[in-house]
């Protein structure tokens, strides 16, 4: 019963084997070599357009780039107050990036419109104390286990646009946001304004393929210079390539996030079923977030059940925990088994029924 | 006839076994699985002590979490002026670490104790403009493929404590020079006054085993916090823990890197048999630094052969290049065959005759 | 009618008389003169204890050469979310700093206990994602015109020190406060746990004169490098020393504050009398925030009136202007007369009567 | 007899009844005040072209103001290897600017074409790993005492132009250079290709008159932005903008330069007529550097005259003292007297005659 992460999973045998493919010869570094070519390649058809491609070893590390690539005097990033960048990096943005990070309040884990444009008043032009806004970043799926559809994300991107913004995503968990949305890359991404994707494939079922994504060839030279400078050119980068094209291969990423999805959903509405026990957002990918009795939770620990109690500060003020509830949070992956979440249910049934 | 880096070459069949062995399961994230603490007690045997270790994506993330872990205002880093953090790492040790870098002269690719406690009377301490001696760095084996005895480290070493200097050093091929000196790996650091080491197995057969090892626990937390900051913790991490484990077992590390040393010993041996030919520096660890005539290095070129020409203003004065020539370098690795070497020499053989 | 900001005024005549006074002769450059030595000596006396001063351009600096002599990776900065290093220092803080800077609500511009001890718990040392808390920084007087008593300033003191903080303190009104409050400098600093002051004479009446109060010897070296590299050392230094000195001499400092409160009370006492209006804030120092009328807003800023909007986003809830108000801020200095405050509230007597 | 340095003096009464006028009255903060704007536009006369200006509080700020500005990931910034940047400044430019500093050597304190072009090979764009140039920094007048002419900045601008860098002139003395020269402001900075120069009043007679001048308003934004992040903004900015008219006023800069120019002069004569002395550079500006016996320098301080031993490391080899010697630097300004100079080259005789 491991849904402490979805990065408790290990690798899915195809990504597994790519990786064994590769083991012998010899091959340029630093991602001059034919694997990352076609990865390159790869993600070009993938996004149905060229686009450059800078591999990382974490997803933190593909947001700081992505963020310190376009970093400017005085400069504002826009976020959730939930975002990665914002809770989970341990104030690397703001040592690495230099740029202030505004948080906005958005519900189901969403930044919105309205609130990005109130935001960006309170930075006049002529008030150069406050600063100035560079960019937006949103995550995608979200950390409450939303996802933005092509509406919303376009609807920020013309709000980027307008306020020479540049719109960062930041894409842990992109492929269960695809699945979920049903809808193509491009169109998600650089078809509504999105210049820079943080595309993470660790979750969904690689060891560490994590890149940025850049459809802004102006910045090329930028974010080459800051891979290097931060750390992230691996030398043998076929490696993770390997991993990537293994992921993209007959739409592995596809049929893993969809895995994942499913067995989310079957959780949520599994829980959603049992008395006393709500969702604090809807379960769009592999995440859910769910309010359930204390001792519920208490029971499902000792049944050995590995979940994460969820911060009470990051909800949002009509899905607080009341009185004698807690939240919290349940990952699937492509490793997640029917087993598990069957034994989850009856662990929690049980626990009803105590 | 691949003699262009170490990095050029795959991973070792053992390593590969290792990696794909845990391709299954469940581990928690961050580095808190078993493999990691089992990686962490082979290290604390391997350097006869307890170390704290923090796995990085490439050892110029080693350097530069290694050095901004210890970071002061004003501060000050003294380094051989061809060590990878001054001329590898594009400006960032600058920019993450934020301290100046003093390049010292050194013969053979080392600093030394003289160069350094002259370099160190250059920043009194009643002249704060200068700034002021936070750290020196040394690289083993050096960027011109000598090593450090235990001696030279530990002359370096009484310097630094004399002064309050953190000693780091940088060991993308520390395993090459262990063998070379045929010390403990206990003798050459900590005993010797390391406080600090970029330990790198990637050169020596792993896909990506870099890592931070620290002898000072009082830097624990500042290592902790900074590595996380970096983006430079693998959530999977029980991938990179594996690789270091491969390495370490039954002396691996051992057996690939006498095998690189040894090939560069025996095509070192054959250079210097030709005509026109010598060696810039002696051939200590896998690495051949050449001087050889320009129209040789162009006919082995144009039969195949891949190495790097060396920058002329890297060298030392008394190997510089004469007129017609100019300096290669060719690096072995795990992988190098005799049949490779022996078609190098070959090659060059017939360079000569023509 | 000049409300806009403390800052709008010149400089008092003894402080002129002061910089006037050393127009001649020669003395050693970046602070090794007698002058600042004769500051230094003046402020220990002030405080009543030895103290290491570093003199600044602007209050700005002062914070963060305070902040980022003592950052340490992965670090959080807890201030109110009013205050100058997160609004009014254009990321300065996250780019020069590098922390993480956690706002805090709390009421009447003030940060509290319970809000802080809150914060801290969200912060869990197992977490290492989150960041850890390095420093807090409190204003003094706040942004919102009141001040920190000696208990709410130990209360924070004594918090701090449990979890191994610097407490740092905003003093870029320091002398209002003190008048304010009416308690020796020595009990609201150091006596109450406060280790570094970013010091403001400037508001005050001074042209220039901001410094960091080090009461932690052992921050000297990182104060001294630190200043140094952010070009915050003077080079004619006495120019600095001689209008702290002029501050200090007679407790002139006293004189201007207390005048500079007293009209601030006025204007807080006229303007509560009206119809209409209220204070956001009680008038502690020499600001008034008040909420008033948008039409009286209009007619007194036709008639002349200086005075800032203040951002509603900064409000508390319980002071947020409702329909057809708005809330402004006057700041009286030391050359504002009681013709210009009675002039302001003639004008808006007649607003009000209109 | 003080010859330490040109900021060992005080302010020019000129300066002083400057500040001294503008005590009294109201102004709007942050350089918005009528002043700053006479300021600047003085100075676009001065420069005979629009240009934007941004006071610091000192001349390390305004280099490292300007550096940090146009900071790019990877960056190298080329400066003579005496620059002020690269061994006053405590790191800072390290720290702040976050690109690596190349120290070129070149004779006479000055950087030149040959050797510029060969560090800029060193940079192939094809080579990441070393990074990329993206300045070059200037010193007129030089840390030697001598200056650029026009064709040797106009030499350098085309080198910039040709490999888009941004042309970067550190004019702490820039005054005294542009009387040596005789030449206009305009001719020896945009006109020859200057993009920002450090301007400094400072050492030639205000209290702290610096500040960048841009020529380039693309960059405008950037530098605003900079400039109070870095907390390098003056609230009361007339005092700053004060000074610098002053200095305009007349000429005022130019009869105070030329004066210490003339002192500087009149002291190398004396002292290339003493046995055993001679210069180490041509004395352009208000610096003396001359090589002399050690035995005459202990009596000159030991007769109660300050200057400063200089570094030997500092000096071009064809200019190193030999057995008992040393070279020391004097400077003069607008302050110093005939007197001074007849004092200290009579205490210089009797040296000579022991």
């Amino acid at each position: 019963m491991f849904f402490g992460s979805d990065n408790w999973a290990g690798v899915s045998p195809q990504v597994a084997e790519a990786l064994s493919a590769c083991t012998d010869g010899f091959a340029s570094a630093y991602g001059s070599d034919d694997l990352t070519t076609q990865a390159r390649d790869a993600l070009g058809t993938f996004f149905d357009r060229d686009v450059d491609v800078f591999f990382t070893a974490t997803g933190s590390a593909a947001n700081m780039l992505s963020l310190s690539a376009v970093a400017r005097p005085g400069g504002v990033v826009f976020a959730h107050r939930d975002a990665h960048i914002l809770v989970d990096e341990a104030a690397g943005p703001e040592s690495l990036v230099g740029m202030k990070l505004h948080a906005l309040i958005g519900c189901q884990g969403r930044i919105n419109a309205k609130e990005l444009t109130e935001a960006l008043a309170t930075y006049p032009r002529e008030h150069v104390h406050r600063g100035r806004g560079i960019a937006v970043s949103m995550t995608q799926g979200t950390e409450l286990g939303t996802t933005y559809c092509v509406m919303d994300v376009a609807a920020i991107g013309a709000i980027a646009r307008r306020n020479n913004l540049v719109l960062h995503m930041d894409g842990a968990r992109f492929s269960n946001a695809l699945v979920a949305q049903n809808v193509t890359p491009a169109a998600i991404t650089h078809e509504s304004g999105v210049d820079l994707l943080s595309l993470g494939f660790t979750k969904n079922g690689a060891w560490a393929s994590e890149m940025v994504v850049s459809f802004r060839e102006d910045l090329r030279d930028d974010l080459t210079y800051r891979q290097k400078a931060m750390g992230q050119v691996f030398s043998k980068n076929r490696f993770a390539a390997a991993q990537a094209l293994a992921m993209l291969k007959d739409d592995h990423w596809k049929v893993l996030a969809s895995h994942a999805n499913g067995m989310a959903k079957k959780l949520s509405d599994g829980i959603t079923n049992l008395d006393g026990c709500r969702l604090a957002a809807p379960t769009e990918i592999n995440e859910v977030f769910a309010i359930i009795p204390q001792a519920m939770a208490q029971q499902l620990e000792d049944s050995g059940a590995i979940f994460a109690d969820w911060p009470e500060d990051s909800a949002e003020a009509d899905i607080a925990p009341g009185e004698g509830e807690m939240m919290i949070r349940l990952v699937a992956s492509f490793a997640t088994t029917d087993d598990h979440v069957d034994q989850f249910l009856d662990a929690a049934q049980r626990a009803e029924a105590a």
